[in-house]
């Protein structure tokens, strides 16, 4: 009788898979996917973020990786046991290359293979020293004027950025920089994270003081040490900034405060960055071979032109640069916006006793923070799915598995259970007038966040208090100018203000390299974020994976990393292999290297 | 058939047991075990740290604890399996009783119970907020003028020991004062920790430069917080201080540095302390219900009394003052003791260049690092342990199963293995002249541990230095007295000297209470540390468990925590739910409070 458990199903294709790689026959292995199948590949393959969609695509891949590749090995993980679902049959694998070791995910649907992720975990001989690799500490026996540990560490503080270079430069030090820097560090590649801070966690500091993570616990966490048990699901941004700090302290980073970038250029016969900082005063110039970004996903401030800013005689602030509520107890406050942080600020205000009035411009998508951590999240990242055995790297594989192409039809329907159970509440928000939208196709949150990086609000209060007048909302207007004293719309109504706050978002990443760098390199990098789904913010064509994230991009030595904790967490992982191998001279053939087709 | 699996003849076992148990049969239940039997308690039956030998004295406590504890439902742990290991099978426990949930460990020999471990792990309606009753961080909705979490930990700092009194007081915050401050914060415990250093982890930042712990990673965790896999096996002394300060910051501690504790005493009549501290040059009254002395298991520095001491030239330092070995290049260092400090010492100056001559006044028990980290703890906390599915959790509680009556018939071996190892190694020591010991019975480290915590060294290089000669070996000789340059022997050897280093250890924590409260009290609490074995410097009659740590002394509302780092984090968790208990005002009666034999 044949063994047909999903264990067998899945070891006989994934036999014949392995069979082709290791024969290096492309052909015959892009034979074994179905007309619509996705193979994601993070480094593993392509040296590259990378997803292949179709036979073909993944034909093409195989002819020009395997003969450097020399996949081999790829088998059922053998501590996991395969799922079916309906006619889809799942299952964890393991798998080598010629210089690594990798782990993925299947999915297999009519004997072909619907899905497959690949990822790089480590590389041959350039292990991570953890678990039965980790140091001594302690150099048992003796030996004349050895230094210690704390002597070590201070010579290298000291020598770093000076009399030697590092290989990596991370400008940018929240928690991206942070999660890449640890990373690093236990590769064994000299790197310097520099911030334009006092110290590590105030970038979550030094914003409005009400601010927690909108992202729960289960979903926060950052490589090597996770949060206790006790920590809470959104933790106050005060408290994260001490978290950040005391992990860049005790994963020992090379982590400059108060150190600003001022200017950056590559010397391509050196392959090496000159890079100016200034270090609490002290200009110093640091010679990367690689120069990371770790800005801020959300780049620079948007801030827009209004007639009237030179005359308007109150104050105006970016949301990122407003302080919280304190100052503004019993003044007038307009937002102009209506996403995320208008809605935090506006809420903080109120609740100090500001006069608060948010203007919204276009249709916000509003998903309320309980619903969307139960429906949105919870199969991954809750007690639930810890319960069920989903630790947070099966997690973030899981969903790393799900193709950008397709994840709206697994997203569609989870908005749709979100909108029901909350009917009521939408309601109330349109009957205030509030524009609500669910995304270009109904995908949500989470689309919304991969291509565009904003347009929405994860509700921990303040839409009751646009539904109960607390906080006055205008939509549906234009604003024409500022006066002296406030906001002038379209059809001539003035809304008085003392402060006018612009939670009017944030430009593409590689404007940073513009002023840092130059703008023909920006241009050069192109648009930073979006996947090219030709939806609002998002212009095609579709490019399938994040645009120039944590991977090569046209701009040698230079590199974009971050996103929320989950995506810094996760994708440093792949981009502290990418750095490695470099360090190490290996050979990294980049298959598929992004065209740029937008420039910002 | 019968089903004689380990499971099916725990089952019996424990059903029978647990019958007689919420029957309030103690004779039937004490009939249940063997003759040479053990049940320790944790807590969970006796609010008290207790092991009952045999069956008479488990019916005793039993008799006396049955009506108030009203134990049920023990029975196997469903999530674990028991094990047979020749005639004794063992298996995990779950229970409750009137107050409390309970874990434990099982061994039964012929249909008997052979130990029986019972720990409390959590009293009911008062457990920790941790997994899915996590604090929620944010609190979503709305309020006008809440406060911040920042703003909270502010207010907390500022009022509590001023306008809000602590409800517990621990005097010392190295990593004893520190894990439980930690669990007593998680249990909603108002606590202050004093400690007299600047920064926590100062205790060990400031010892000689050269050190790191002897103890490995997998047995020092903390509560809460494990090491990440990457930690180093040994910690070097100003990491541990890096990742105890951090901890202090995460877990949310009021921790007073710069504070000494001058004086306290018990108001009898409010059943408080008044506690006067000096806190940065500001004294302060503090006003606890109850006191923590967590000022290290070793107590108050023994330093000997000898002739010339006024008239020697250079320096003396007891061994907990050295500095370190770096104004000492090119000294003659004379360093009186033999056990771990004075081995670490020697080593760190010779590699700095002193000359350096260790005294040795008695035997020492030395065990190589390696052996010990591979035969002795091997099994419960190391990678190999981990790899087996032993968790620290798991291990601390097997490590309490075994009694400490019967603990040194497990060790014995332990060390005869090691012996047998390492034979070339101790022979090459004595054949210099050092005087090896093995405790009195044979039975090693561990056991010298909790009978003195004196003794040994965990060879980490220093013997190397001895055998060869580079660390000069003075034994088998009293000191007379010191003269103007130098220690002179009792055969009139003069040893020239430019310091004195005295490893001549600890005495007592009473001590702590005679310097802070009065001669009185001290006596009153008695000897603290040390099982009453018998052996030397741990006189009889036997006691069973530690003397007067973790658990109630004749002193009300007086406490000892602390030892090494497994010991702060296991044994932190009994008592912190000891003092959770008494802040709830629960019943706690204490079985078998110890009697005090010797004052110091």
């Amino acid at each position: 009788m044949l063994d047909d458990t999903p264990t067998a199903q899945l070891e006989t294709i994934l036999g014949r898979l392995n069979e082709a790689l290791e024969q290096g026959d492309a052909k015959a292995a892009a034979a074994l996917f179905q007309a619509d199948s996705y193979w994601r590949d993070l480094v593993a393959f392509t040296w590259n973020l990378k997803t292949m969609e179709g036979p073909d695509e993944i034909r093409a891949m195989l002819e020009a990786q395997l003969g450097a590749q020399k996949p081999r090995d790829m088998r059922l993980d053998p501590n996991e046991t395969p799922t079916a679902s309906g006619d889809v049959l799942e299952g964890w694998i393991d798998f080598e290359t010629e210089t690594g070791r990798g782990h993925g995910y299947i999915r297999v649907k009519n004997g072909l293979i619907w899905t497959l992720l690949t990822t790089l975990t480590e590389i041959k001989g350039h292990e991570e020293p953890k678990g039965i690799r980790r140091p001594m500490g302690a150099e048992h026996g003796h030996d004349k004027h050895r230094k210690t540990w704390k002597e070590k560490r201070e010579h290298e503080s000291e020598e770093l950025g000076y009399s030697e270079q590092p290989y990596v430069l991370i400008i940018g030090g929240g928690q991206g920089g942070i999660a890449l820097g640890a990373r690093l560090r236990q590769l064994g590649v000299p790197t310097i994270i520099v911030d334009k801070h006092g110290r590590p966690g105030d970038q979550w500091r030094k914003r409005y003081k009400s601010l927690c993570l909108h992202d729960p616990v289960w979903y926060d966490h950052l490589p090597y040490i996770p949060f206790p048990d006790n920590w809470p699901v959104f933790t106050p941004k005060d408290k994260i900034g001490d978290w950040l700090e005391m992990y860049t302290k005790v994963m020992e980073l090379n982590y400059w405060t108060s150190t600003e970038a001022r200017s950056a250029k590559y010397d391509a016969e050196k392959k090496e960055w000159e890079v100016v900082v200034n270090r609490g005063g002290e200009e110093v110039v640091l010679r990367p071979k690689q120069l990371v970004f770790a800005t801020g996903m959300s780049g620079k401030a948007n801030v827009p032109t209004l007639p009237g800013q030179d005359v308007f005689k109150g104050e105006q602030q970016h949301s990122s640069e407003h302080p919280g509520p304190d100052a503004y107890v019993g003044k007038k406050v307009v937002v102009i916006g209506s996403n995320n942080s208008a809605h935090d600020i506006c809420a903080a205000l109120w609740e100090a006793g500001a006069d608060v009035t948010m203007v919204q411009r276009s249709s916000t998508h509003i998903v309320r923070s309980d619903t969307l951590m139960d429906i949105g999240l919870g199969d991954l990242y809750s007690e639930r799915a810890i319960a069920n055995g989903i630790t947070t790297r099966k997690a973030d594989l899981i969903f790393a598995s799900l193709p950008y192409k397709i994840m709206h039809e697994w997203q569609i329907p989870l908005y749709e259970k979100m909108k029901e159970r909350d009917a009521d509440f939408y309601q109330a928000l349109e009957d205030r007038g509030f524009l609500l939208d669910w995304g270009s196709d109904g995908s949500g949150l989470f689309l919304k966040y991969l291509r565009r990086g904003s347009g929405y609000y994860i509700d921990v209060g303040a839409c009751d208090l646009v539904i109960d007048g607390s906080i006055k909302l205008v939509s549906g207007h234009g604003i024409e100018r500022l006066s002296e004293t406030g906001v002038v719309l379209d059809d001539g109504t003035e809304l008085p203000a003392d402060l006018v706050v612009y939670a009017t978002g944030y430009g593409s990443m590689n404007g940073w390299a513009a002023d840092l760098i130059s703008q023909d390199v920006a241009d050069r990098i192109g648009k930073v974020w979006g996947l090219g789904s030709d939806t609002p913010k998002d212009p095609g064509p579709w490019e399938g994976e994040q645009r120039n994230m944590w991977k090569p991009t046209q701009v040698e030595g230079l590199w974009f990393h971050g996103g929320n904790l989950h995506q810094s967490r996760h994708y440093s992982q792949y981009l502290s292999l990418q750095l490695k191998a470099r360090l190490e001279g290996l050979d990294t053939p980049v298959y598929g290297l992004q065209d740029v087709h937008h420039t910002s």
